[in-house]
């Protein structure tokens, strides 16, 4: 299939290769300076940050293409196409990092061409689903918590590790026996440390040796714990 | 070599399998029930929750054996024998799960022993390092963060996938490759997400869709993503 990937960055980037390396004829665009007629194929894809894809859509202008965005958080109406589609990658892409496609889940949302989308979407991942705008949006917000805001706590630790005189490094047997667990049991099974028995003296020494912000998400997270291990045995 | 595992809970489980694994010979103990005449061996380990260390301790009394605890917070002189020491793991266990106790990281401690603790770590690890009591302390608040705090993002992720009615499975390889990247870049370099750029009409429109404690998790760790990126720039 001849498809268009307009983006250059790291969801484009990994896109427009996973689709060479299916077989696909790719034509990669950059999402600032590409002109209309540039623009080819039976699928044009738009993988550019969020704000840009409405205007993207209206640049590109009249076709008989089917046009889809990456995004998880916009809804399909963002393009202005009548043949429309959304094509979700739920994965964090870096520029460095290669990633097996094939494993990545895609969520597909069209109101005219799912068969084509799908097609398209099932010659580079073994796992792509259905889902509409409303409940992508959710998804998207649970990859926030799951990917972003789990990063955050890495960021968080490897500051106190280098105050400890100690390398990074020794966390990662932990951060990922932590991520494994979550394969076999569900992560309120999972649920370790001082919050769960909400063990006030682990707690308020902790308190006591973090500030600012740190302080802050330390006695959120630790009472949320707190309430979501007991609203579990309830 | 005999050593004697107090404690019936997860760190003593594994720990007394790991020892006897290594072929040591272990007397494992429960820490609510033994009497201090079935304590042997060189070295005593006391695997019970923080607030019981000092106890245990205190009712084993006399003895010329080494006697060390597990803990990552207390310090050493949670010990009152005159040989004393820590034998901190850096891990989180489950019942359920086997873990490779060579990979995980022992923290140790001492001011009479430290020839002879060593020698029984690195029976069971490869990666064995001195920490003293503060430092550990420390080290343990960095493990909280890149554990229990990861796994309660998980949690929240989770509550969100079922509202949407897609199976928390899904956000499996998203999970991972988050675990992974920290291999080969610092957090904060592997920082994606809405709250790395501030883009204030994603994180309304997630904050519009949370609620409780979620709500002002979400709204204080964006907050705290966008100055450690922004500290880090400047």
């Amino acid at each position: 299939m001849v498809v268009s990937v307009i983006g250059h960055g790291r969801v484009g980037t990994h896109l427009q290769k996973a689709l060479r390396q299916a077989g696909h004829e790719v034509v990669w665009l950059s999402g600032r300076d590409f002109t209309p007629d540039e623009v080819r194929g039976e699928v044009v894809i738009i993988a550019v940050r969020d704000d840009a894809i409405a205007d993207v859509s209206r640049h590109i202008g009249n076709t008989t293409a089917l046009v889809a965005h990456t995004s998880g958080s916009k809804p399909l109406s963002t393009i202005e196409q009548k043949r429309r589609g959304v094509f979700y990658p739920m994965q964090t892409f870096s520029k460095e990092r290669e990633v097996e496609f094939k494993e990545i889940p895609l969520f597909l949302e069209s109101d005219t061409d799912m068969p084509l989308l799908c097609q398209l979407a099932e010659s580079i991942s073994n796992n792509v689903r259905e889902l509409d705008s409303e409940n992508r949006r959710k998804l998207h917000l649970a990859a926030v918590f799951a990917c972003n805001f789990t990063n955050h706590c890495y960021a968080l630790a490897s500051q106190i590790t280098e105050e400890a005189g100690v390398d990074f490094s020794a966390l990662l047997p932990l951060i990922d026996e932590t991520a494994q667990k979550v394969h076999e049991m569900s992560p309120i099974e999972a649920q370790t440390g001082p919050a769960v028995r909400m063990d006030m003296s682990v707690i308020e020494r902790h308190e006591s040796m973090l500030s600012g912000k740190a302080k802050d998400i330390y006695h959120l997270i630790s009472e949320s714990i707190y309430d979501t291990v007991r609203s579990k045995e309830n």
